[in-house]
């Protein structure tokens, strides 16, 4: 069976634009297998945050650890583990840690764009 | 933003053949608009399990909380909290709770199978 665990000191920054103090880890990912979508693991640093950014795919996505917020399409939501979120293709959105501890999170993604074309990080 | 929360005292029963002490809630799925998958959330109590059975498409699932055991196509691994797991399409699989305290896992299911056709529990 293939099986992974999640841990926090086996993640590699992510280096795109608009990044602050963001690593990850692909758990389940095409590189495993996966026929339709893929699990990554996330780690944001206390002030760090994701891009503010929109693409042509959905997040499903499951907070682990820490606080902080989310912002999808212009609203702004407060978000602690134990919260799952649906970020849908084309919204404007992005995750800030505005705690003191790391804020972890799970962001499930399509492996295929609907029109075709691998998503990246899938 | 579509936000739901995991709670093991909102999920329902699960009565299939094979199945003991199991409720569940469907987190983001057909429901909630999901395009792609769908994100459930299973409680299983101690001495309880899912069905031992197989089905045409994958699992992706992570452990959250509990311990146990998971057979997948004749291999049985301990289970506990971060594991994460690929359940492989036609894979006689089960999940059995070994421990005392209730075993909380989310489990991923693509919204339609390959052939055409929805999973159920999507």
């Amino acid at each position: 069976m293939l099986k992974t665990r999640i841990d926090p000191t086996d993640t590699s920054p992510v280096a795109l634009d608009g990044v602050k103090g963001v690593s990850m880890r692909i758990l389940l990912g095409r590189e495993h297998g996966m026929p339709h979508f893929s699990m990554r693991h996330f780690v944001v640093a206390p002030g760090g945050h994701t891009p503010r950014h929109a693409h042509d795919y959905e997040h499903e996505v499951v907070v682990l650890s820490g606080s902080g917020e989310a912002e999808h399409d212009g609203e702004v939501a407060a978000i602690t583990a134990g919260d799952a979120l649906f970020v849908r293709a084309d919204a404007l959105h992005q995750f800030r840690n505005t705690g003191d501890q790391p804020l972890q999170f799970l962001c499930l993604v399509p492996r295929d764009r609907d029109g075709g074309g691998e998503v990246p990080g899938s």
